[in-house]
């Protein structure tokens, strides 16, 4: 009879709506979402959420990183968490992680309501700065114990503001985030709802996404330096133009992700900047940003190899200068491949098509794989967007998402102590 | 025997080395050249070379448009002109139009110093804002009437500068520029000399080179549109991305030269801006520069069609908008064909080697086009660089320039009437 109330159990939409709409207010500026972290717009926020916990009857608490809790259930024992995040980039959207939040707070709430009991408690969290205004994934970096005390004092947002200063003008210790820090005993798996942020699952018309992984990345900064010249003056043959070299280049990305990447590969140059930057002078150097990504560890290092050759190469025959430092270099993260399994039974239970797909983006759930057994629901973005006041989701898709998210956190927090540790 | 004495007339290099010199230090400032155009360097310039004038001797006015001029001669009668420009861009060299114009001092103060007389009077002229620091060449136009009453009301520099506003600060009435204008009956010819700015000379070995044409361009401002989207979340081949069609066109640059242009055609891309310009967002939008010259009005029409034709189809294949603006077009120029080779016969009884090439840079006998025959030597550009502090041509190149100038100045100002309309 209880297996039966809580298979049959469904989120309120309306409710759901009506306060997505509600918090997507908090921080708006001519239609555009500024909720960056530690603003005053994250601060309410934050006290707006906890408000809905509490008016839920569920107890609420900020820990010392002020990511933001409530607790269905014992105190003790290994809890299954869900949650995301409340900031946002600046002229950001209203979903984004917003979405994953309410989610969670809505199966929080329906279970209370109904008075179901589960085998483990129940948790919803907010992350602080997942967006990464200073630098991390401050909350979810503190939970999983991956913050020390000098990223804390050194962190410093792109306009010169310490972590230090933002915390403290809002009455939060900085070193507090310390004891944020949750034993990875205590928590059995975390689940996160999110939005695609890409196309894939409108092209497919399909509302749900099963993460199977989260992508991996290393981010460059490129030069390539030849020499500056009189546009009119210099022939054609006389030249050593960066330019010539990063179209060629450019040329070659699909071949390079052919041959060294998988299909899940992804390269970008978002960024140029050419020196002296004149329109009647040859380029004497050009910095640009390579952005690559795959879900596979050795393809990504296969790829970084591919790529520094291929520009190696370039230089040699333009006769440029190469060089190029690396910004940052994430490892792909792998999903429960068991949550994964239980979100797609869940899926085909409910009725819902869903397709297997990566995460481009990175998320907190990456953070939360260093502790527990993480799986990942997406939802389709309306024409792949977001970060932008544009970014959308339909109503429709948002319950289909919402609902399995519920149906999901149920299982696992039923799951037997044999099964748990085989997550 | 006054032909032998004008024959066997040489410049004197160690007075026009120690005046480059001098006039060089003349708005410098931390090693660059600081002279634009009626800043207050420019007219501490102009003033020097007034009295450069006078010490020779010789009557020195300014005309309306702040054109230095000294008169070798009877008042009457077309001149034969010889000059080039005192002014310099931001950071400049100390050659550039410098070298042209004391060469053309050393010229008339030799001729005078032997007491040599020509059947026609020989005119230094320094023009005003070569550069174009408020448009055009306001010098040269104004004296080949190409200047109206409206332009110089209306010229603005890049920082909001009116040019009526730079022109009264220095005492200068501006609308006296349209009185500088002159009576192509009374202009002959106009002989320059100037820096390559280029790399041919320095490579070929050569001390002089005899500009054929001064090479006419087109310069556009494209916009290349696509869609803007995240870096990790968009597969390749659901991608717009503008960058990727910029790459496909510059790749295609020396085909479209090839099949459309001429062994002098010139095309660059020396700006590009990328939006939004982040690393992690593939861009929505790109502007970039094209920058296009030939010596042949016809060829460059074919470009201008090539370059269209290759950016629209690959817009249409890339699903990407393509716009473009014409922020210039200038025709090419020829030389007068009679002086080139005047300048050839006497370079060759000079010994001086030279070879034939066009000018890819823009001159102040591009105007003066207009209203007389015109001629340009050039000398070799250390590296074929321009416009920077690093800017350098050897002494004995300089020399053996100057010699050559003389001997060409004194050679068409003694043609006859006859050999005068033809040339």
């Amino acid at each position: 009879m209880m297996e039966k109330l809580q298979e049959d159990l469904r989120i309120n939409i309306d409710r759901l709506q009506k306060e997505l709409l509600e918090l997507g207010e908090i921080g708006e500026e001519d239609g555009g979402l500024y909720r960056m972290a530690f603003t005053e717009a994250d601060m309410e926020a934050r006290a707006w959420l906890q408000q809905r916990i509490a008016d839920a009857g569920i107890e609420a608490e900020m820990d010392g990183a002020a990511n933001v809790i409530g607790r269905l259930g014992e105190r003790e024992g290994p809890a299954v968490l869900i949650g995301s995040h409340l900031d946002g980039v600046p002229n950001g959207g209203k979903l984004d992680g917003a979405l994953g939040v309410l989610i969670g707070l809505e199966c929080l709430r329906r279970i209370k309501e109904e008075g179901l009991e589960t085998r483990l408690p129940i948790e919803l969290i907010a992350f602080s700065d997942e967006e990464g205004r200073f630098g991390g994934m401050l909350g979810s970096q503190a939970v999983s114990g991956q913050l020390d005390p000098e990223q804390i004092m050194q962190a410093r947002d792109l306009s010169g503001v310490s972590l230090k200063e933002a915390m403290r003008k809002r009455g939060l210790e900085p070193m507090a985030a310390l004891t944020a820090r949750r034993d990875p005993k205590n928590i059995a798996a975390y689940l996160e709802v999110h939005i695609e942020q890409g196309p894939v699952l409108e092209e497919e018309g399909l509302s749900i996404g099963v993460v199977e992984e989260i992508t991996g990345l290393f981010k460059w900064s490129v030069r390539l330096a030849g020499v500056a010249n009189h546009a009119g003056t210099t022939p054609m043959a006389m030249r050593r133009d960066p330019l010539m070299g990063l179209a060629e280049f450019a040329g070659e990305i699909p071949r390079i992700l052919e041959e060294h990447g998988s299909a899940e590969s992804r390269a970008t140059i978002g960024k140029i900047d050419l020196v002296p930057g004149a329109a009647n002078t040859i380029p004497g150097e050009i910095f640009f940003s390579l952005d690559v990504r795959d879900i596979d560890a050795d393809k990504l290092e296969e790829l970084h190899d591919g790529f520094r050759r291929v520009l190696s190469a370039i230089g040699r025959r333009r006769s440029l200068m190469f060089e190029f430092e690396v910004l940052s270099r994430v490892e792909p993260v792998p999903c429960s491949q068991k949550i994964v399994r239980t979100i797609e039974e869940t899926a085909q239970r409910l009725q819902l098509p869903s397709m297997r797909l990566p995460s481009g983006a990175a998320h907190d759930a990456q953070s939360m794989a260093k502790i527990a057994p993480i799986g990942m629901i997406f939802v389709p973005s309306k024409g792949g967007r977001s970060h932008t006041p544009a970014e959308w989701t339909a109503w429709k898709d948002i319950e289909n998402g919402a609902n399995l998210a519920l149906q999901t956190l149920l299982k696992i927090a039923n799951l037997n102590p044999t099964e748990l540790e085989n997550l």
